[in-house]
């Protein structure tokens, strides 16, 4: 049995602090409208789409901060975006930074969303894993402070029925920590999508730059094998604000297998057919869970958050 | 700070049921010599060291069974592969059947030692993912009663401080599951051990078969990065019994590059001088577990065994 899924990932180049909202949405549209010709009926775009990267800045002037947020989904400036996507009969998946008010408090996510082909929202994931620090630590060339402008995700990782298949969310570094995975594995996922900006440059651990692109690939071939799952991993590349990051967008398949990625570092599509019964033979055979795993051995994974030497 | 380890993956190629275990240690102990010349203080043996991969064969007389088991480590038949290890002054990691007799009751498991410089016993480990089935399957080329012949483990993933290091050890399929490693790695794991017999045809999904290699190497890089360690993956090779298997031992830094690996499928040795604070910069930052985990969004790791739809 085949289910055929055909699937964008759309690849942001750069997007200045100079960039309107307005002119983000103009991009994304133009990918919807690529995407439609190349038969997509999915898009994925990257983390935190809709603005710089804005957590490289040392801010605290709330109001400034909160200007990188929305407040509403969709709002006037990204209404458009639906509007287009429900007109050409598309779903997509879109990154942003959420303002969210919850019981009466403020509430601040890395956030992404799965839009279905008539326009509704239907599954939110807020990211779970935030890199970085959460002080100004002003020996860095840039700062990457997710620990400070975020709370920790507070959905788990979701996986819901939509488009034939089972979809889950994840963002960025949620990317190299195999629970990520194995939790929405655990749900049969059958495609993770998954947006991130990630700086060429580590300032805590700059050996690690030379296989950045390495472990980018490696931990999303890891988590598709390991799950029989598709992995459908979206960056932004290039230069922005003066700090290079990663592109090297990639359409996983279950197998582990990379079939698709961009070339370049700009606005960039990245299509393929996939077949969301390709994970099967994998769930059932292999990583069969109900067969092999022995949860019982891994209860350290839940019951120690650090390490601790022998 | 550098600490240095300089370790020997053992691969062997084919132990052909007429081998005695007297012809095995013979071939050991050459590894041993040939490890000491290259300045090996470590050497790493495969999983079921002493006798042909016997699983792959459906049995029901429980003395032809157990004649593949050990019934004491050492034996007069290993002992001098001890002897020797302990003139060479050379610790060893050592895959074999292990019957054992536990509160009166006769149990039977896939286990692996860890024998220090001296001589002695200082870890050991019981498979935890048996791979394969329980019932014969006579459509099958060959079989895979791992699930028959073996307990599953009852030992947890242990961590030992030996060799300068946190060793830590786990057995063939174990290494697939990133559970295995992170379990490991919350213990701080530098150095996991780990011998496999991996037959290239996998008759539940011989669409895997030629992501064979590809997915033995995806596996073990994942996990020496994910939990900055390093891996030394050893095989054996070669047609054994009319069952060709994986070869392609390797070397794995925690950068989750391969740094050694085997060129041929016979017994051979592969050499590297590890330095076991190379993990500590991946300890640190991308994967300093007590500053980025998240456990309470983990629980269905050990919460649930098989996978349920959403």
């Amino acid at each position: 049995m085949s289910r055929f899924l055909t699937v964008g990932a759309a690849q942001m180049g750069p997007i200045q602090r100079s960039h309107s909202r307005r002119d983000v949405v103009e991009r994304l549209i133009a990918h919807l409208r690529e995407a439609k010709r190349m038969g997509c009926e999915l898009v994925v775009f990257p983390e935190l789409t809709l603005t710089t990267f804005f957590p490289r800045w040392w801010m605290t002037d709330q109001a400034e901060i909160d200007s990188f947020f929305e407040q509403e989904m969709p709002s006037n400036e990204t209404a458009p975006l639906f509007t287009e996507a429900k007109r050409l009969s598309m779903g997509f998946c879109l990154g942003y930074a959420e303002l969210a008010n919850e019981n009466g408090r403020v509430r601040r996510f890395n956030t992404s969303i799965l839009v279905e082909r008539g326009g509704q929202i239907v599954c939110k994931y807020r990211k779970v894993h935030l890199p970085g620090h959460a002080e100004h630590e002003p020996e860095r060339p840039f700062q990457h402070l997710e620990k400070r402008y975020f709370e920790v995700g507070n959905l788990g990782f979701p996986v819901f029925k939509a488009f034939g298949g089972n979809m889950g969310m994840c963002i960025c570094n949620d990317r190299r920590w195999p629970e990520t995975y194995r939790v929405m594995g655990l749900q049969n996922v059958e495609m993770v999508l998954l947006g991130y900006n990630t700086p060429l440059h580590n300032a805590p651990s700059p050996d690690h730059d030379e296989h950045s692109w390495f472990h980018n690939q490696l931990s999303m071939q890891a988590g598709a094998y390991q799950n029989g799952t598709w992995v459908v991993g979206v960056a932004k590349g290039g230069n922005e604000e003066g700090v290079p990051s990663l592109a090297d967008s990639m359409i996983v398949a279950p197998s582990g297998k990379v079939v698709a990625r961009a070339g370049g570092e700009a606005d960039e599509l990245v299509v393929h057919r996939c077949d969301l019964d390709a994970g099967q033979s994998y769930k059932r055979t292999t990583f069969n869970f109900a067969v092999h795993r022995q949860p019982d051995q891994y209860r350290l994974i839940v019951e120690r958050k650090g390490a601790l030497d022998p």
